[in-house]
């Protein structure tokens, strides 16, 4: 059965190391991708700084206005590491010993005498809440309301993600086309427009690229109807052609 | 006649592309690092649609807590380009031609007759805001208040940013050192947890890396105050070398 709605979804990136530039983010895009294969749209992305102010904000208001919300960063067993108190706090419910994290920490350190404040740290979690598996390091995330709180680093993120994805409910997914021309953007900017008021349930976007030697002009459609996208590529293509004298190069998902 | 205190910023990064995952993020870094570099810190990043609502809103909520707002992309020929738009809005202003735009914009294009009504729709700014040239592709951003609306582009975005930087006070800079170790976060928590107390002007943050033949943890210790850093990097040094039983490698502004 095809879903009729594409579901909508939010990141907080909590993340005092991609505020000061020290670190690129290598998390948006995988999340955008994976979500999006599953008819789950990115509609807000939020970097907040290791503040429990701001990480209560970001998540109180957006947790209203979208299907699942998803932190990263600041579950670790060091004193930076706020996110579960802050998550909390956001639901107004106190923190309280997983057993069931207490048992992974002791399964992943060896014994409970390794079990350490720090580590103990890391088995506090919301009242109510669902813990996430973690594959690489021990420490879980965990579930609460449409809440999902994974980890920052990149290889630990991804594994909680695809524990997480199979629980989801999907929506309808979005499809893409790209069509790659050398036109300027304002030669072709009245046929876009024309063509996106023809097909609505369309989203037709427009992508220059500068670098020298390598000009190139990305126009990407995006629909969920896999019929009107292939329409309007084609449409776009007829343009394309007709102006620049050749037909442009055109992929993605439904050509 | 050093800065007493660092300046705040935020970023609003209009951006489809980024949030559908189609584009990796190239302009977070880069800003941070500018900023940075003359005392201006960012304290929250959002990415939004491209969806005129969205865009107000976080304007709106952003401009009055931070010292300077950036946006970037949006700011095109394309139907898509609502940046401007949705400003003049946030500001509660209408938008009106700039003639200096107009000028800039014969002046790339060659003459009048070339100015089309895509190009025209890029000489059409909220009334009171003042340019920010474009060193790449004619279209210039602008300032209203303290928001800054940048092009997308990555290179066009660092030209205008190198364009207004040297218009901005600067406030205190924060400088950063990093000790690098093999620890594992928790065997060291209690000690940097106990650093971190006795150096409240230093924030240390704690990072570790879980890749296959390359597991570490990063410490960055950051502060505007040179000696505190120096002094607290130098506690960290030794704390890590009783516990590793080597001295670790630290690099940074001030060692």
């Amino acid at each position: 059965m095809k879903e009729s709605k594409t579901l909508s979804a939010a990141v907080v990136i909590i993340g005092d190391e991609i505020l000061s530039g020290r670190t690129q983010d290598a998390n948006i895009k995988w999340i955008a991708e994976k979500l999006g294969a599953k008819g789950i749209a990115l509609i807000e992305i939020r970097v907040v700084p290791d503040t429990a102010e701001k990480i209560i904000r970001a998540v109180n208001e957006l947790r209203g206005e979208v299907d699942y919300l998803f932190t990263t960063g600041g579950i670790g067993p060091t004193h930076d590491d706020i996110t579960a108190e802050s998550v909390a706090r956001a639901f107004g419910v106190g923190l309280e010993q997983s057993a069931e994290a207490l048992t992974i920490l002791q399964g992943h350190y060896g014994d409970e005498s390794a079990l350490n404040e720090a580590r103990l740290k890391m088995t506090m979690i919301p009242r109510g809440a669902a813990l996430i598996p973690n594959p690489v390091s021990g420490a879980p995330g965990f579930v609460i309301g449409n809440v999902h709180v994974m980890a920052g680093v990149p290889g630990i993120m991804r594994g909680m993600l695809d524990s997480v994805l199979p629980g989801l409910r999907g929506g309808a997914v979005v499809y893409s086309n790209t069509v790659t021309c050398h036109l300027a953007e304002s030669a072709v900017a009245a046929e876009l427009s024309a063509l996106q008021e023809k097909f609505p349930q369309v989203s037709i976007g427009s992508y220059p690229r500068f670098k020298p030697g390598d000009m190139a002009l990305s126009l990407v459609l995006r629909s969920t109807e896999k019929d009107l996208l292939k329409q309007a590529t084609r449409e776009l293509v007829e343009i394309v052609k007709r102006m620049e004298g050749k037909t442009p190069e055109a992929a993605g998902d439904e050509i």
